[in-house]
């Protein structure tokens, strides 16, 4: 699936917008948009930067057709705008746009731009909405999945989502994002062709139903009367014996990787029992049985119970796999349980990141024309830090992340040397910090019309996990992290701070 | 945008069923699946089925190619698989598929199919994914669009949540659904154009900030000098200048359609006074002006300070639109409040439907060969109904709607007679009904490879909007609403109890 955009995906007022700078003779001021967020999403202290796949898209895509402009002159907005306008859309390229990101797969902070857009601002104005759809969902779950990542500890996890996202494109994004983020998996077998993820199955509870009685009269496997290797397991009715027709099917179809739903019936009292006997028929046949799924009920207890089973049985290598609207809590809870459970399936609550299921990122004008600008906001958090900023991640001796710095055009701060950082809100908050290694964190990735990271997928997800060793537990945690700094140099805080009494009139009361 | 799909696009365990099917002779047996949900989101007692549109173009691209079919033989699982299931897979055609479905933009309850899909197991169970993909988050946020535009009255309501939706796909839903449920619509301009919803838009923050000083030097407008109309109307500097400069421009560019935003620097201090005298200039010139948009803020002191400073300056006509994460609580709640505001523009709560992110609808065996099935569970409300069943709403000599009723292959009810009808679980509930009106709810939506729904998005919308006068307010309201029944024939009621006591073997406690 192609996921083919069009510049109309993108809100009706970048076009007023657009028309408008043009009337005021000011399409080709040169414009810096950064696009940022301001709070980490799930109460955490991190996100992880993504979805640099559907930007690269975006901006190949980005040229009007004449159907499109014919649509927008149809637009009774638009009955009297300046023939030039038209023109200018249907002459738009991206070739004096350019745009500097953090690495995909990189750590990101609040107000640390994870892009800055650089061009004309006729265009950089007109490419906000998609570029905001763009890195919004993408960031938020490749963020969640490194959560689950951090929480499920060695155990495995693999993406289930795909009928709950918003449509293809939210299923294509959420098995991507969450490889990215450290699963092992989707279940998503596009994405496995497209994007080369490992894909998982094992069966749904309709297989099994679609399975009535128990009879393989005279069908053998591998030379040995089925009903024969039956009689042997002791097949007794106390199970439902649909259900292990249903296994037994399945294991004769892919006798190496058998794994066996077991809660359609009932868990302890059908589907282990049942689960059993094929794999004592697997193991006399000489296969290495695989596993069950656990998909209802009281995990803890299940796998447990079950692990027992199966040991008993003499089955110690039996993997067991959990689902059930899995999430980063209760995977915690029942790692802390010490559940038998060697695999998570996460689905809904990771393509919708059900806790918090938007980002909320924006694409703010920070400087027009070589002047820098910021927006004002009523809620001091809400302030845009102004300039077309450098930002350097500032590590310490121990290679662990002090703090990531925004500059102006100062000259780079540099290892080893002790500078003066600042809070970009509070006056009470600055301090000192001499870093062992620094890394400029805004790398060029479009420029002439070119997309310029080459590496895959596999190598952002390697590269990702590793950052994660740098970032310490107390800020990595799940629950009330300690926070990270964001700092400003204090030239920009100056500027701020300037700036700030500049444009907002003070309100008068009455 | 199209959005190809492929029949790629699901779950990897379809495929492993689909090749036990096949290996233990079954894959032609006719499975009949009911696609439904459990429970109605938001705590609400309807939904609006939704989604139609994805089905279609998923039902019409379901064809493999050589290239699908090669990446499948790749699949460690599928080293060993019969070459006869790919054979299978290349040769398929839905021509034999058939599938009834509640009409789009309808009314739906729990456990009464949305769709009910008809076919040899092969197929049928191989559509499961991409089928709940398309209606789960469509659904979803119709409904949450119909709830919307039931807290709101008679206001405006615009969807604006393109850059939070998971990709295009999402987006184009979200702006689709939200047109289906009642929205009036939407800043998406692909889907004004691909849909044809009406496309509304005004100004992002950033447009004001590109302006940095008020020069308009020896400019005219209308043959005026905008320095003598600027003069007329008192710029001065209390106010920030660029902001008026920007909304100067603005509305020089679309006199007709001037909605300003004012909350860039300080709404009731900068923002108000600001567009008074640009309303003022266009009101000179002859035009009318439009409104503004308030984007963050106390909106209920905000709008009625902003519409008592307009009324003062005799523009009465103003229109006030009001964002910012706005959704269901919060419209109710300055609906109550009397908050002066003539649109609500919907963004982030809407696409992602944040307080329920995902409808839990489900795809389910109900019937092989003829054979009524069921999955059972230990949760007794996730039950499923086994048959292909038959669904009827009925209504009340009032013409409100009574209840809906599953029936197997009894007669149909007729209206005027007395029938007798009970829950689904609960023993203790059993009712008779006499209908006034009865309408058949599943009608062939799918056959012999063509879709035969042919109803514009705008015949839907305006026959979902007049079927809503039909649900008793007490059903509809938003908090606390009373329960919608959902109710089983005596035949029915009989099959369930007499499978549930077959399939279930009673647990041993020990």
């Amino acid at each position: 699936m192609k996921m083919t955009v069009n510049p109309l995906f993108t809100d009706l007022y970048q076009f007023t917008m657009a028309s408008a700078y043009l009337s005021a003779g000011k399409a080709n001021s040169i414009a810096t948009f950064e696009l940022f967020f301001r709070r980490c999403p799930f109460q955490g202290e991190y996100a992880i930067a993504a979805g640099y796949d559907l930007l690269q898209e975006i901006l190949h895509q980005f040229k009007f057709s004449k159907d499109d402009i014919d649509y927008l002159k149809s637009l009774p907005i638009f009955q009297n705008a300046d023939p030039l306008f038209f023109k200018t859309l249907l002459d738009l390229d991206l070739s004096d746009v350019e745009i500097l990101a953090i690495p995909e797969g990189s750590l990101c902070f609040p107000r640390v731009p994870i892009l800055q857009v650089k061009g004309p601002i006729f265009k950089t104005q007109l490419l906000e909405s998609a570029l905001l759809n763009a890195i919004n969902f993408a960031t938020l779950v490749a963020t969640y999945a490194r959560r689950l990542r951090m929480v499920a500890g060695d155990k495995g996890l693999i993406e289930f989502g795909l009928r709950r996202a918003q449509g293809p494109n939210g299923a294509m994004t959420a098995s991507r994002s969450g490889y990215l983020g450290g699963f092992e998996g989707t279940s998503n077998v596009l994405a496995g062709k497209l994007l080369q993820i490992p894909v998982v199955g094992t069966m749904a509870h309709s297989f099994i139903q679609s399975f009535t009685e128990l009879h393989f009269s005279d069908e053998t496997w591998n030379g040995h009367s089925i009903s024969n290797l039956l009689k042997e397991v002791k097949a007794e009715s106390e199970t439902n014996l649909g259900e292990l027709a249903a296994f037994l099917v399945f294991a004769k179809t892919f006798p190496d990787h058998c794994i066996l739903l077991v809660d359609t019936y009932d868990t302890l009292a059908s589907g282990v029992p049942n689960a059993i006997r094929v794999f004592k028929i697997l193991k006399k046949l000489g296969y290495k049985p695989g596993g069950i799924r656990l998909d209802s009920g009281d995990l803890v207890y299940l796998s447990k119970s079950a692990r027992r089973m199966f040991d008993d049985a003499g089955f110690k290598d039996i993997k067991i796999f959990a689902s059930n609207e899995l999430d980063e809590i209760i995977i915690e809870t029942l790692q802390d349980q010490g559940a038998a459970i060697d695999s998570y399936a996460v689905g809904t609550r990771l393509v919708t990141a059900a806790t918090e299921p938007a980002l909320g990122g924006v694409y703010k004008l920070v400087e027009i024309d070589g002047k820098p600008r910021m927006k004002i906001s009523q809620q001091t958090e809400k302030l845009v830090i102004p300039g077309a900023k450098k930002a350097f991640r500032l590590y310490g001796s121990d290679n662990s992340m002090l703090l990531d710095l925004l500059t102006l055009n100062e000259t780079a701060p540099k290892p080893g040397e002790k500078i003066s950082v600042f809070h970009p809100s509070d006056p009470f908050k600055n301090a000192f910090v001499t870093p062992s290694k620094i890394e400029s964190l805004l790398q060029p990735i479009f420029k002439n019309g070119k997309w310029l990271d080459r590496r895959s997928l596999e190598e952002m997800r390697t590269q990702s996990l590793n950052d994660m060793k740098s970032l310490r537990p107390d800020i990595s945690r799940r629950a009330n992290p300690s926070p990270y700094k964001v700092s400003l140099t204090q030239d920009l805080k100056q500027l701020l701070d300037q700036l700030y009494k500049k444009e907002r009139p003070a309100p008068v009361l009455h």
